[in-house]
């Protein structure tokens, strides 16, 4: 047994987050476990795409270049993990279509700099931070080998968010703003009432991120 | 002292290669080591980026997705060290552009598939391959530190070009190309020819792939 206290681990992580996952969909995932393993497969590389891009856009600072190339290489090997876990249990590779959450976040991407590295980076955040909470509360209702697994990324997922939260502070202070503690504030504020909305609201489709089942509402 | 054969390892790489790496261009990287220091944490970083994008475009096919997802993490983790060493030598990031190399050769690539892919898979064969011989030939010349590392980076950049070639001509296969060997053959000979005169031809940029220095010829 481990002796990390999860619970503890997750505190920052829930407090981040505007609404914790609905039992709705918490259901609909045990029914569909197919769809959200062949989706977080989906979700660990475009993470790592997403940073990529970022490390390609903003060759010059040097801080996110390592914090991000490390993502990267963790974003990756979890997806060769769930690519393994997926053969072992004779799951073949499944084309999914996007969910509407990214997509939704991205739109509130101010169009300026810093601010829209800011925001893609905050965004970055709450996307780590919901991964995270959901892992957690998928871990003790899935099978024992698949619980072990989730809670060995929770670790991984909740460095990613504070990652993407330190990056964000300091993109904000490099590119002195005139109140870089309240600027991030209040986009975090910002962001996290819209993710909350893409979280509790109906979603006609069920991904690793998505809304409540619309048949549930 | 490591007991690997760097002779024996580099055999099949330089066999597969048009033409070794002129002297003129060893002097130049010599007197440029911090353009090339900084030049190879880009091709570091283009090669993973390259690798992921292959990744996106051709989802279905997972042997390509697991050897490239662990290309990526070793590209990454290079980026990463070059990085480190350039923080320890006190050289700071420069922006460079690109040098003519990778272009030059992507011009080659087939516009139809699966030649499409075949063609950037033996692509990327090739660019590792004169990675590895281009540190294979730097190791003795520069300092022992960097000497050293080089010879580490020449395993997994020989492994890298081994792996390129190997999902070439399964893509050749699974595609059930006519006579996959042939074809995989014919178009190894061309990209030889086309990457021998980018190295051997002069080049006014200094950079990790260019050629012969044009003051030099």
């Amino acid at each position: 047994m481990s002796s990390i206290n999860y619970d503890e681990l997750m505190q920052p992580v829930i407090a981040f987050l505007g609404c914790e996952t609905p039992k709705e969909w918490l259901n609909e995932a045990l029914n569909n476990l197919d769809i959200l393993m062949q989706d977080h497969a989906n979700c660990e590389k475009k993470a790592a795409g997403t940073a990529m891009n970022l490390m390609f856009r903003y060759s010059f600072f040097t801080d996110l270049q390592v914090k991000l190339a490390q993502l990267v290489r963790e974003e990756m090997l979890h997806y060769e993990q769930v690519l393994e876990f997926m053969a072992k249990r004779g799951q073949t590779w499944q084309g999914l279509s996007a969910g509407r959450y990214a997509g939704g976040l991205r739109k509130e991407i101010r169009t300026y700099e810093p601010e829209a590295l800011i925001d893609v980076l905050l965004i970055g955040a709450f996307v780590e931070a919901r991964s995270c909470e959901r892992f957690y509360a998928l871990a003790p209702l899935v099978d024992e080998e698949l619980g072990k697994y989730y809670r060995y990324l929770l670790k991984s997922e909740s460095r990613h968010y504070e990652d993407y939260l330190a990056l964000a502070l300091d993109v904000a202070k490099t590119a002195k703003l005139k109140n870089p503690e309240e600027d991030i504030q209040g986009r975090i504020q910002h962001i996290r009432e819209v993710e909350k909305n893409l979280i509790l609201s109906p979603d006609d489709l069920f991904r690793f991120h998505s809304g409540v089942p619309a048949q549930a509402v």
